[in-house]
This record gives C-alpha cells, sequence and structure tokens, in this order.
C-alpha cells in the first residue's frame, strides 16, 4: 500500500510502498480515508532534535485520521462491523499502570504513539487496538481526521467551568481556534482570543471569539472591559511563547484557572509569589486527550450542531503532496491541514 | 406608600397605604420599579395551610423586585450610589451559622424571607440589607425583577455538568423555561422539555428546547434518540408530580444526576434499589440561589447576551391589578407575571 | 477440582468436583486460597426470587477470593507472573459502552458477575481476565479475599469528603464496619455507628468508631453533639431498613451528603420537600466499586498500616462447611466470613 | 494600654503605652491572652523593602491572637458574649466584590490586615469585626493564637485530596510542621517530610510524619519506595526554596497536585514542558485561609482529637521580650512562637 514514510534518520519524507499492516484479533483494520497533519509531523520530517531522540525511522508518520473498518480481529468481533466510519484515538497505552487504571491513561508513561512510536495513519490502512477505536455516527471523515487534535482543544476547555466565564485564548493555530469555539458553545461570558498572526484571527472571529485581538494594550483592555475590572475566568494558554505565559498569569483574575497546552523551548523565568501564589491561581498542564470522557464530549458537541469545526479546517491535499502539507503549516497562516488519501 | 397587603388571617390581599420604610444603617432604600409574581404569593393570598402556620398578617407581600436606589444607610456609604438601578436577594440569612460561613447561606436555616417573614416589596418602597443588593449594570428592571426565581433555575441547572450532555426538564412554569434556556446556552447537547400544557411548551421551544413534549412515550423516545440508548445525563425535575420524579429516575442515564426543585404535595414512594442505587444515581435538592455563586453567573449569563429569559415574561399588570396578575398564575398557561409599580 | 456448586433450581447447594477452568489468552487462571462469603451467596442458596430470576445453574459459586497465580495467558503474559498473590475484581464489564469509557465501568449494563452470572471462585481454581485482577503486594490473601465487600465500604465512605466531618454509619453489617474504620482513618471528625445487634456494635467499636448505639434517641443526640447541634455532614445508609432511611435524611445536616448502599426489600415513601429539597441533599446511590479508583485507595490504605480490617473477619470456614458458614451469616451476629479453600 | 509598636519608618519596635481601641457597632472589643510571633513581624521589625512599601508606622503589630471578649458592639449583640473565649481571621475583607461574594475572601483585593494595615495584635486589647471573630468552644487560647498559621497548612493540606495519598512536604517551618499533622490525621498513606534543619525534621517526626529526611537522594528513593514507583500524590511546597520548587514538580507523580505556599524571593526557571505539562500536573496557589471553610475544619481538627498541634509550639515570651521571639524565629530552629499577654 502507499504511505508517507520517514525512510532514515535525515531530514525529508518520502511516499512509497509499504506493506499492508494485518489485523491483529484484538485489532481492527482501518482503511484510512483523511489524515490530519500536525507539528509533529513536521518535526519528523525536519528530523530537528526531538525527532532524532525519539523516532525510530523508518517509519509510516501520521497519528490524526478516520476512515472504514474492514476487518475486525477474532476477539472483538461484535464490537465493530466492515463499513462503519471510525476514527481513533492514537496514543495506545498500558492499561495497567496508576494512570491507566484510575482514568489517567492520557499521562500513561508507557504511551506509544502513532506515527511516531509505532506505523502511522499515512497510509491506505491502519491496524488499531479496538479499544482506541471510536465510530463516527454520521460525523464525516474529514473531521473525524482531525478529532485528536481537535480533543487537545475539548481536553484544555472542558476541564475548566466554561458557564458564564470570561475566557482568555492565547495563540490561535488550529488547536486555539477549535478552543474558541467550544468556550463560545460552552456558555462563555466572552471570549477573547489573541494572536500574532491576522489570519489566524480571523478564523478564531468565524469561530465566535467576542474578541480577536494581536498582543498589546488592548488585551488587557478588552479582558477588563468584559469582566468588569476582573480579569478572566479561565485563561487557555495555547502558544508556548513566554511573553504569553506571563499574560495568562496577569490577565487571569484573583482565583483564576490557566490551562497550559502550548509548549516554550525552554525555560520560562517565574515570579511565583506575585504571578501564582498571591493570586490563589490554579494552573493545570494539559497533555492529550483525556480516555474516553474527552472523545465523549467531542462526538456530543459535534452531534449536537451548534459547534462546527470546519472553518479551522483550511488545506486539504492528496497523499502525494505531503510536502505543500507541511510546507503551508510552516507557513504559520494555515488552520488544519489534512491528507485526502483514500476518500 | 401603596402596597398589596395581607390585612389579616384569612382569603384575600388588598392594595392600601402603609407607612414607607426607613432605611437602617446597613440597608438601601429601593424604590420598586417592578416586581415579579410568585406562586408563593398566590399561597398567602388563599390562605392555604402553609401560609396559616407560616404568615402572621398585617404583611406587605412580594419577594421579587428591582428598582432604584434612593438612599443609601451611613455604614455602607460608598457601595451604592442614589439612582443605581438595583435587584436583590430576598433570603436574608444570619451570616454566622456553619451554612452562611460556608457558603451555603441558601440553606440557612435563620433566613427570613421578604414578603413572607417580613416586609416585601410589592410596595412602591423597601429596605434591603445592603448585602442583598446587586447592581443590574443594565440589565433592564423588569429581568431585575424576576432575577430571584430565574436564579433557581441557574441554581438547578448549573450545579450541574451541562456543556455536551443531554438534559431533561420535566416541567415547564416558568422556572422550567428558564432552566431551558440556560441549558442551551451553556452548551448542553440537546434540551428534552416536558410539559401538559401547549402553552408553556410553546415558552420552552422559543427558549430553545430540542424538542417540547407532552408526558408520554415519545419523551422516553427523544430521550434515548438524542443519548444514543443512554439517558439523560441530567434531569431537571421542575413539576413536583410524582409521576414526573419516577421518569426522572428512569430517564436518567447509569450514573447520571437529577436536580429536584419542583415540591410534590405528599410523600412519593420510592424503589431505592431500581431507581437510584442500582443505577449509581446522584440526586440533589436544590432550593433557594447560592449567594452570590448563583446571582454572578446569572448577570454573566444576562450581559452575555445569548440568553434571553423575555419569552417567559408573559404578563403585566399595575399594582392595583394583583388579583388579576395571581389569576393568570392560576390558569396555569401563565409564564412569569410581573407587577409594574414605580416604573 | 473440588468446588461448591448451586446444582439445579431449587434450594440448596453441593460440594462436588467439577471440571478445572482453563486459561484464555487475556485470562490470569488463580488457584484459591481465600474466599469470602456474601448474602448473595445466601439469596442463591435458598434460592429466593431474586436468584431464581438471575442464576441459571449448574454454577460454581463465589465472588470474593484471593489466590495465587498459576498461569498467565499468552496475551498478558509480563503483566503477572506465576506465584504472585492477588485478588480480582469480580465485576467482569464491556469495556465499551459510554460507562466503562468514562470511569464508571462499576455501573456497566452489561455487568457479568463471576459465581453470579458465570462461574464463581467458591472452587480450587479460577480464571480471570487479567485487567480484573490485582497484585496483593504484601496484603495477606484473608485480606484480600474481602476486598470485594471491602471495595463497597471505601467506595461508599470515600466519594464524600470526610477529612473532618461528622460522619454516621447506619448499618454495622460487615461493609457498614469497614466504613466505620475507613472514616477514622481517613480524618472524620466522629463517626457514629448504629445498629440493633450489640455484637456487630462491638466490632463497630474495634473499628474506631466515637459512638456505637442502638437506634433510639441516643443516636440524634450523639449526632446533635458531636457536631455543634448542625447533623452529620455524611451519611452511609448501609442497613437498607426504611427507618434507617428516613433517619438518614433527617439526621443530615443542611446541604449534607447521604451515600445509599443499603437495599430496602419494596418501596420506601419519602416527603421529598422536606427529606430532601428543602435541607440541599445531595444523595448518592452506592454500587459495586470504582474501576479501580477504589481498589487503589484500598491497597494504599491497607498499606499505610493504619487501617486494620481483620476485626471485621470473624468467621473461617474450610470449603465443606458452605453451609455453616451460610449460617453464620444469617444469625446476624457475624462480621465477615470466610472459606478456606487452598490455604 | 502595653503594646508593641513599630514607632517610625526604620528598624526595631518599641514596647510602650497606646490608647485602647474602642468597639465600633458590628465589632467585638477582645482582651488578648496570646499572640503568634511570624516570620511577617520580622520582616516589619526588620524594615525589609515590604515593609517600607506596606507599613505606615506608627502601628501596633501582631495578626495572630487569642482571648476573651469583654464587649460586644451594639449591632452584633447576641453574636458574642462578654467572657467566651475567641480568636480572630485577621484579614478583613471588603464583603462586595467578586471574590468575597463567591466563597474566595482570601483573595479580596481590598484586603486589610490587622498589624500590617491596621492596629494589631500585640497588645492588651483589640477591636475585631464581629464576622471574622470565632469562637474557640475549648480550644486553648494558646493553641487559639497560632490557628492563623495553623489555617494556612489547613488550607494547603485540605484542598487536595488525602486520604490514601503519598505526601511530600518540602520545608518544616512552622506551617510545613502543621501540614504534616494534618495530612496524617486525614488518611494520607504516607507522608515525606523534608528540611534542612534537624531541630525542625524532628517536630515534623513527632508531628508523625512517615520519614523526616535532609534534601538529598534519600527523598526521591523514600517516594517512589512509599508510592510504589509512582511519585508523590500530593505536594505541598512550603519552602519557597527554589530547588524545593523543582523537587515539587520532579517527585509528584504524573497527574499529581502541588500546593504551593512557600514564597520564593526572586524568580525561578521553569521548563513548563517537562515539569508541568507533560506530567499533566495541577499546581494551586495558596494565601490566607479559605472564610471560614478551612477555620471550620480547623475547629473539627482540634475538637476531634487526633490532631495535635502543641509540638510546633516550641517558645513563649512575655510581651517586653519581643525581640527575643523574633530572634528565636531568625534562628531557624523555632517551631511557632507565642507572646503571652493578658493570660
Amino acid at each position: 500500500m502507499k504511505a508517507i514514510v520517514k525512510p532514515s534518520a535525515g531530514p525529508g519524507l518520502v511516499v512509497r510502498d509499504v506493506p499492508k499492516p494485518s489485523c491483529g484479533p484484538a485489532d481492527v483494520l482501518i482503511k484510512v480515508r483523511h489524515a490530519g497533519v500536525c507539528g509533529t509531523d513536521l518535526h519528523i520530517a525536519e528530523w530537528d532534535a526531538w525527532a532524532q531522540g525519539r523516532v525510530k525511522p523508518p517509519l509510516v508518520l501520521g497519528h490524526e485520521f478516520a476512515g472504514e473498518v474492514v476487518e475486525v480481529g477474532d476477539a472483538v468481533q461484535g464490537e465493530f462491523s466492515v463499513g462503519e466510519l471510525v476514527t481513533a484515538e492514537g496514543h495506545i497505552i498500558c492499561g495497567h499502570c496508576l494512570q491507566c487504571r484510575t482514568g489517567n491513561g492520557h499521562i500513561c508513561q508507557k504511551t506509544r504513539i502513532i506515527g511516531v512510536d509505532r506505523a502511522g495513519a499515512f497510509a491506505e490502512f491502519i491496524a488499531m487496538p479496538a479499544t482506541n477505536v471510536m465510530r463516527l455516527d454520521g460525523i464525516p471523515t474529514e473531521i473525524g481526521a482531525i478529532m485528536d487534535p481537535m480533543g487537545n482543544a475539548f481536553h484544555t476547555v472542558l476541564t475548566a467551568d466554561i458557564p458564564g466565564s470570561v475566557v482568555l485564548v492565547l495563540g490561535c493555530g488550529p488547536i486555539g481556534c477549535f478552543a474558541v469555539g467550544i468556550a463560545v458553545t460552552a456558555g462563555a461570558r466572552a471570549v477573547i482570543a489573541v494572536d500574532v498572526n491576522p489570519k489566524r484571527l480571523a478564523i478564531a472571529e468565524t469561530m465566535g471569539a467576542t474578541r480577536a485581538l494581536k498582543p498589546g494594550p488592548a488585551v488587557e483592555a478588552a479582558v477588563m472591559e468584559l469582566s468588569g475590572g476582573n480579569g478572566a475566568d479561565v485563561v487557555c494558554e495555547m502558544s508556548g511563547a513566554p511573553p504569553a505565559i506571563h499574560d495568562a498569569f496577569r490577565l487571569a483574575r484573583f482565583g483564576g484557572r490557566i490551562q497550559l497546552l502550548g509548549i516554550p523551548s525552554g525555560d520560562v523565568p517565574v515570579n511565583f509569589a506575585t504571578e501564582i501564589i498571591f493570586k490563589g491561581l490554579t494552573v493545570y498542564g494539559v497533555i492529550g486527550r483525556k480516555m474516553y470522557e474527552t472523545w465523549n464530549l467531542m462526538q456530543r458537541f459535534l452531534k449536537g450542531g451548534r459547534f462546527d469545526p470546519r472553518p479551522v479546517l483550511t488545506h486539504r491535499f492528496p497523499i502525494d503532496r505531503i510536502d505543500d502539507a507541511l510546507a503551508a503549516i510552516k507557513s504559520g497562516d494555515a488552520g488544519k491541514v489534512i491528507i485526502e488519501i483514500g476518500a
């Protein structure tokens, strides 16, 4: 079958034929229709320090996808039927550690990620453990293909208390733009979206942001106006930019909540006294998606009809144009980029 | 000043002149513009058993209102200004008991309710402790006048986890109709509203109900369809009707949450095993409004602009027509009924 | 192998030879050392209406046990080693429904219970899915054998907020007595234990109850004295007796929490207004054990050394004396009764 | 009356006569028996940069105390009686802001602290708003005098989930030592206490620490041994030392909770990715005491009899020896230091 492959230790990807995976007894074999492209794929393509330390080529890339069930393993007959459209959580967890046993599989230390630690979804077929697979139930596969990163946004937003809150979203990449729409749908009193890139701000506005602003004094003015001078109840930090992290602490209200998803590249000096302790803040580190509360909530939002992620989906490429897909991401102008494989 | 008074122990109300209240040092004196009429007022007017046991005539009725500050007590100067438009929590609590000291003043056992235990708001003026008074900040006084019962709906709905939930509202009186709108605004995946009265169902539909249905098999069908066969995540029981209480238990999903606001008139036999324990349900008794989290949330929803309670407000009467106002409530067809006093 | 069997539809049990179970690929085969006897086993032995509707003879009984791993299935090699001492959750859940996917497997509607719906643990060997098996890590097998019912007590107590609380435990059967000890260890300000049977009260006292009392006015007096007149913060209803259910509502403080575990035999009339709603209570139905938060907490309490369940373990019988074990339970005087099988 | 006074802008304190305060209508006048000395008092005595920016001499110092009611204001008659022994929350809050209205008065931005922003408790008498005053109900005044800092420890420990948890306490000053005892009483599976000072470690051990260790590899070894290799469920950072903050992040388990109370003197560089986000941590900034949930819990622990704070109380001085009291604190060897005033 055709797949996008990191062929060897070094920059670059190739599209080439690889053997079709077989379906283990606890697996579901899926014919991929759409796959999402992520910053992680760019890191692997460019072979940065992180990729060099983690990825063992040759490897089929891709961890965001949706497709059609074509085979069901013997041990999970009855759980899925051939022909069903599905997506899947790409983190394959151990199932036995403290985290897995207490509803926190998203921080299982033995997690293996498809497209990073084992064969991924930029391919015509992928075999997935049935426990990771979820029916789309009417959600289109191009939306299903981006439920992994959208799930990060759901995890970020809905582990805070949103109805009635003033929500500040710092960073309007695809996950930040999803976060805006989720907060709006969940009854935020106002959502203030911040990014340096006007194209991203335009998407945030389409997703329902009350205000979409470049960083600067107007952000504080908007937060204070909409919160009656108190500050943001919830700040979703999705940029990883050190100044944004300080803004998060500064613009949160006393007693507010900071959700940290963006990854700064190095150390950030923090004044714990004035930035966190005296403000009585709660700070939460967001990684992955809760298995499977986050997926359950996401499916409900998508089926409910009031949350529409499609404005975030800006680019579509055929599998052969993976380099163009990565370039679109690298430009900083893209929302979510997907690859059409077997659609 | 003119006021609606229960003159003596027995049925009936009169509109007559009473002395204008004075403003104590910790009080705010308010010129009433609009006041909401409640089932409680009907009980007092008709002098039912509950009223006979609780109310000491002569008494000015009315516990829902909004108006204009006309005097500020010496000890609370600076907290409010003459001319500001305000509403107030009508439960005056002791401030010293365990409940008051731990954020549960709504269940203070020494609560005294205006219009029930002390002079009320169906009058040209009312003196209120400043701690009970809240600025309207642009919310119109006719909405401010119904924030007390609307607050019961906010308390009922927002002490459950709403974003993404299937919410079943049993009973579409004014509080039930508010609850529908709150759940919709807070991102419910679907809201199913149930009442025997088609006029009330029409209001519930205007408030955004996904389905508005008479009791019967269609309710279960709708709940199951919209929840993927699981049952309702949250049931708000606002009717007090025994069959509705059983429906609440039956139609909640395993692990769901029941919010009980409606007051049944007598004992209801419950099968604890099958209705509550084996289903792993959580049942919460709702009384009053959390002071003042509920008010804070309510103000944010009203200012955010996506929750509009006005369709519930169906009748307006001048103060002299209190009997017509009570008749409208008694008919069962009314949404919320208000009295215009000093508007 | 030797096993305790319900041979056919009708009263009585027999001890007889049955085939040794085989170890499936995802299973662990366990040589049983100790097994706990439960009221459920008595129901099946006596062949009451519930048993007639649920159990399909012939069936090996027993759902509480601990023993030694003697074989590990091919698909779960590495998860367990031969020779390890283990116990297991006896509810085998589907793993795919909403409840299973969101940390509420204890209310999975497809649950199959060992010793009820499939072959149980009153036998020399039992095969269990590896996901249900837990290492004892130094906890003796006779304690391991009663972790299933002890888990119900942990679920009941630790889903309430215990440190500093006044806890009322109604019903001092084995689960109630465990609950007393758990609440004491978790820092309850006081634990009041209530039962009609002085032998059970003596066990409750050994488990640390601040007061151990027969039902009557002394209970209310103790609750009020120890709570400063407020009432119990948490009531654990473990008796299923209708008067105890009313006591639970009456003796809880305003805003308190009721944990319902005891199963009344029929309907109980409830005055929702005065017993639940006006008091602002939260009522929670407890069934089974949270998988696996409850087990995790239980192991920590047992290893921490300050919670000692042994006083509750009052009777030990060899496998051939199952009828004596059931008689001990039926007498009402027993704490927990265990059968020694392969010890 | 005699009082300890900061007479003017500059180092040093004096003991001199000042006018006895009068009792306002909403106040309670208290004859001070015991007062606690705090690091804050040392900062004011030494006139450091913080003190220079905040304190306006002349000022009576002292914010921790207990004593006897000698007069009750007109507006609060009935709430307290002359002769009752009481303590008080030293943070006088506005009562009207969002934080005050929603149970978060401890982070009211208009807080005025006795002994810092207004006359304090190192004096024979102090007038306090009745809402801040709490009956001791049998708790001795020398314990009552240290309930303010002990409350910080209760706030730190009991806003985490303690029963069954492995708790790491970094820094065993008085508040850290209280924290150890609270965690033990609340059913921690183990409490590991860390400090550089052996005298403080000895107190922590007396308070029940499972292990009391100097910083170093033995700390990680103990945490891993007692947590089965997972890391601490809850870390209470009470030292403010930057290396301890990094230890907090490193030794917490994935998904754990960090309670930050210690105040670092400057910026601390944080690797948000590895220290917080990838670990899925929750970090909470602790300031003051929740009004009045923390006080309620503290009174219950003290009355319950299983939490005894007296080992932390190491030094007692008469009012004239305030300089010796401050020297004891500065030595780093002291637990809690109190001044005997009217005892």
